[in-house]
């Protein structure tokens, strides 16, 4: 049986060591619009500050990285090193959950664009935007 | 006695918690150009891969905005939250330790900007640049 | 009587001396979702190359700096200087007019953040992102 | 009689039509630092306002895709398109004649960096950081 997309997602999620620190949770897939959506719950551990459950700016650019590869990688079917990451930060990323949403922009020969936002299911945090290498596994 | 920036960088490596996980080392201070110098050395569990040293890609984007934050933060004297980060990826960063170099490039009245750059000590892995609010919290 | 916003994007397009060479003009704005829509068309003096009409990426550049800013100015009602662009080049432009449109993602109090995506009306050509200043005039 | 890098960076001014109009000039070639040097003497028609002699952001957005392709084409021997611009706005562009200085980072299999610093010789009015393609022609 061939894998779905959904499938795909979750096995991104899974395979690399850090991610198993990390621990983001694949959530859904959407084929037409070419849509990842990824979780991340908030633990102590990810928090910029002792007294508040605030996301550290470094927790946010992983994950923008993590799901922006993953869209790249599920439409291109296979890995899609990350050649450049756009990152910019609009508001504290207060949340007891984040969900990170990625779109797939362009799938060419050479590099892929995917825009991602990560919020928490009502206002942005985090705007991203990456360029990946579909061409070879060189940059 | 006041606090040197070589003790406001080692204070900047250890306050946020996720910082706990992390473990970047301060390593080093040049007041003259406005320099500071971050280690990590490797561990399994900041892996790409299950089978190969390799640092992963988040893990890189999360060491450029501490670093970085941390070069617009120790001579503005204040936190100094991250507007916007810049991320290119040069090749695999493959290496026991990585050398993060920030260079503070502007300390403006509004935003500061640093330019990051993480290697082996001798070539360089990733490529950052990041605009710092210096001017009151909020964005 | 109040100048509209649509008043106030005519105004943009036409100030700045640079503005009168390359003539884009103001096509709409729609107040609900922050958005500004500028028409360029092609001439031979904003090519890429003697031999095909396809824009040149620096006339690009400059469009989404214009736009972007332009976006930025109207709902804050003011000079918002560009602290920073993100520029991501998808396809060839080839068109006898771009359309660009500049979307207002945040008025902060000291920085906007503005979408870009400059096409034919039908497929876009290139993406941009920047960042504003709202506050005071100096970076 | 084989072309210089520095007839390599003459040509590269001269070819497209934009350029007839912008007129960057062809200052210098590094071949040890792969480095270029171009320079762009301010006109009215260049500028940002009508009472002061500042550059409009959008020329130097233009001129940071010219000098950082440059760049990337002199020493990879061909033309090597824009894939993605970063660009950071760190002063008022005021000067009789800008300089633009751009080194070559990386010369990749399929990407080219690229970091180009525009001022007035003595200090910096924007930074840029570009990614060129240098596999085919297509992204």
């Amino acid at each position: 049986m061939a894998a779905t997309s959904f499938d795909r997602l979750v096995e991104e999620m899974q395979r690399p060591p850090f991610h198993n620190w990390l621990m983001p949770i694949a959530r859904g897939v959407d084929d037409e619009r070419r849509e990842v959506v990824v979780a991340l719950p908030f633990r102590p551990d990810l928090s910029l500050s002792p007294d508040q459950p605030i996301f550290h700016g470094g927790v946010l650019a992983a994950l923008i990285d993590i799901v922006g590869h993953a869209a790249a990688a599920v439409w291109h079917g296979a890995p899609s090193p990350t050649i450049a990451l756009q990152i910019d930060f609009l508001r504290p990323a207060i949340a007891t959950e984040l969900l990170a949403k990625a779109i797939l922009r362009q799938l060419g020969r050479t590099v892929s664009r995917v825009d991602v936002e990560i919020g928490d299911g009502n206002k942005a945090f985090v705007l991203g935007r990456g360029t990946f290498l579909t061409r070879g596994s060189e940059t």
